[in-house]
């Protein structure tokens, strides 16, 4: 382990040396609390845990702001002692999840990029503590984020105090691998400058006035990043179906040879696409995305990419080995930025990303839903998808045809809830086929999407429900049957099954 | 009338002076034809004329590309004959909504910021002809457009011909108020060097390479501008409300006295919240848009705007002559932009806009439906309400509490159609009030919207609705009733009110 004072180099800080739970003192009920994290990756750990012992006894509240979702230490130790009042903008955590569909917490699930801003704006009032986690601070009190950027720069510049957790499991080879830059408010904000993935626009460390800095705590729990499913056929097959697409856009000359920056939704089936092209024909891909998992690790090795831009690393237990065992070689592809920017919608308009994400089910109108089961219970939230899916060159949602062994098909009627609508959608993408819908009207979007997206066994139905509401609308421009658009999820909900 | 030899300053241009009739010749069946014209102003007149009547004795169809809405010379006199197979990006002609509504044209309607890029993409062919109403054709060939820009510098770049209507009914003031900038695709595309709505970044005409332009035709007929309703009560009540919203967010530091750039939807309800401003306590305002209106004019007299941007000119009758009397004193506040520019999502975050946009109806849970009436019926279409709505400092949507005398409560458990999902929205107005509901949960959205934007004739209904879904859903992070969420829209249908 390295000594603490390594990664300490201001001295006036190392006299700021506490315990995790003195840190947890600082912070008081009903505080807004920012703390670093996007996945379970570079999340504040041992000051989160403290708190919620302290809460064991000394019941309250606090409002928690992170990146994204983040490990169990916080979001799960917190949910536990009750001690989260509200949550943005996103989370995984099967407890916190279980809490908010009760009720127990307020969720605010939101664009990632837009957090940021609106914090500086004053819409979520004054945050009152940041507790980031960092490889080390500079003499000049700048912070050297860890395996994520997320949300952290802003809520250091916005804190009134800021705890330091230095994560001495975090290695050292990490300097140097982020690019800090916040964006000022309208009306003066100027154009962000980046124009390719592989821009440097910003500093390595978070600028942070050291006198700001109110307690630094050692720290040596490790990230707690995920297993991934292995790839099994269904994703393969979508693989395969998106590089013959792109095989086919390069012919008709809507796609340079080596693609355009690649963007690919957190989970397995994203994963498994992105490592499918590490077979494909394609070289020289960039990526700019929101988090670095596995598959991109698989790009790299295999030559093909040069350059990977996102805001967090979240690769599996066993690609996080991989990661810090190469890592001189990754850390020459990689760079991590604020989300603000790895998300900025203006910037995946600007550089014309690709964005692979995934539905939980799409409509045959072209209606995507990424956050709901069956139209009340929220799963995780709609994360980065929203930034990237309407603004980029090409978009396309990608899922498995049925669910649920299935008893649940993923192309329905009507989505029980709309994250992506009609106009923000182009290419559909199952383990059946891909469904190109750019310049489609609705009723030819419907066709296409049940021709070559839809299972076998959920054709006829939806094929069905179509010529019903063609019939009975008058040949509507968007049919839709009012009695029965949701009346899938409706008889899944009391059946078992969305089958008749 | 100004001699049409004064307004074609390229000799070898003035050769290929021709009639209507002639240039509709140029035009083939199947053909994809792109025409200038973004609502009813500075759209191509006589050749669509020509067009349709060539049409009624040789029928033939083609695809109609605009920059939105045009005037009835084109819509109308086209599908009036059969003549439109496909029709993007948005209308607002009362034949062409049957035409596409009954399924007799594939209709496809997007954000409007997206069309241009999309066709330089080649994501929908190969442009045939574009149609392009000029004030004047420069000496290199460049095309002064009229009254709107829309996509026409791309209609010209993208096209394989190119025929200007020059319009001598529009005054050669004209000339000096437009910005013309097209961005390059990426990965070759720079920020877009725009940070105030005043900025000049671009060029006074669109350039084209005279070579490409295949004909020049004399036109004199006038723009039909749509007559706007009368500023009535409620439409008064939502202003004075978003001006007391105004002046708080001033008080709590959230806006600058002078707010900041405000877009404004197209319509009256919009208009009279614009008009209402000219008597609010703000000055030094900016407004960066897609249609300047009357509203816009008087904020101008008022001396209360430095600068106003958009795409077209769109005033009332009445507003069309006050503009031309005074054009001198307009013209130096005025810039029309290509609407890639004027509805860039990526500008009106940088330079923070304040989006208010008129709603079909939204739900309590902050969800909006913008162009669906009933689920199935298109009315108009998305427009570029999505372009700003999502991308705004602030997003407002207003709308009367009721329709229809009554009968439809326009927030209602879940819309029918979404366009602008619950992630993309903050603060809705009606004439009962406002409901700011930026960092609330969904149910906590519910309360807030029921209690200050409902009418009181179904605000029990509503509240009701919300306990009983979540009693049955359990608490549910986004209650739903899948039995129940259409039902108010499917009631209508069958009683016509949506009252019990």
């Amino acid at each position: 382990m390295t000594d603490i004072l390594d990664r300490v180099k201001n001295t006036a800080l190392q006299a700021k040396i506490v315990t995790a739970e003195e840190a947890a003192q600082l912070i008081n009920p009903n505080d807004k609390v920012g703390i670093s994290g996007f996945t379970p990756s570079g999340y504040a750990k041992a000051v989160p845990l403290a708190l919620a012992k302290r809460m064991e006894s000394d019941p309250f509240q606090i409002d928690l702001w992170t990146g994204a979702s983040v490990g169990d230490e916080a979001d799960g130790a917190l949910t536990r002692v009750n001690g989260i009042h509200r949550r943005f903008p996103y989370q995984t955590n099967s407890d916190t999840r279980k809490a908010l569909n009760s009720g127990k917490i307020n969720y605010i699930d939101m664009h990632l990029s837009a957090m940021a801003q609106n914090i500086r704006y004053g819409f979520y009032g004054d945050l009152d503590v940041a507790i980031i986690e960092a490889v080390c601070i500079n003499e000049d009190g700048s912070i050297v984020p860890s395996t994520s950027v997320g949300n952290s720069p802003t809520f250091v510049s916005q804190a009134k105090k800021v705890i330091v957790e230095v994560n001495t499991s975090q290695p050292l080879s990490l300097v140097g691998m982020h690019d800090i830059y916040e964006p000022i408010n309208p009306p003066h904000r100027q154009p962000i400058p980046l124009v390719t993935p592989g821009d440097r626009i910003g500093t390595e460390g978070i600028p942070c006035d050291p006198d700001k800095i109110v307690a630094v705590v050692p720290c040596d729990i490790t990230d707690k990043t995920r297993p991934l499913a292995p790839i099994d056929d269904d994703a393969k097959a979508m693989s395969h179906h998106l590089i013959k697409f792109f095989e086919n856009e390069i012919k008709e000359g809507r796609l340079p040879e080596n693609l355009l920056p690649l963007q690919s939704g957190v989970g397995s089936v994203a994963n498994a696409v992105i490592s499918g092209l590490a077979e494909g024909p394609f070289t020289d891909l960039s990526i700019y995305t929101e988090v670095i998992q596995d598959g991109m690790f698989d790009l790299i090795d295999a030559g093909k990419v040069t350059v990977c831009s996102g805001t967090a690393l979240s690769p599996s237990p066993d690609g996080l080995k991989r990661f810090y065992d190469n890592i001189d070689e990754y850390r020459k592809k990689i760079i991590l930025r604020p989300q603000e920017i790895s998300n900025n919608p203006g910037i995946a308009r600007r550089i014309g990303v690709i964005a692979m994400n995934t539905a939980i089910e799409f409509d045959i109108l072209g209606n995507v839903n990424s956050t709901h089961i069956m139209g009340s219970k929220m799963m995780n939230g709609v994360g980065g998808s929203g930034d990237f899916a309407r603004s980029a060159y090409l978009t396309i949602f990608c899922t498995n045809s049925v669910a649920k062994g299935g008893d649940i098909s993923s192309i329905v009627p009507f989505v029980s809830h709309v994250d992506h609508c009609e106009h923000d959608t182009m290419i559909f993408c199952t383990e059946q086929g891909v469904a190109d819908c750019r310049g489609l009207s609705p009723v030819e979007r419907a066709r296409t999407i049940i021709e070559n997206c839809a299972h076998p066994d959920y054709k006829p139905m939806l094929t069905e429900y179509l010529e019903k509401a063609l019939a009975e609308t008058k040949n509507a421009h968007t049919p839709m049957l009012l009695g029965e658009a949701l009346s899938w999820h409706k008889r899944f909900t009391e059946t078992g099954s969305m089958k008749k």
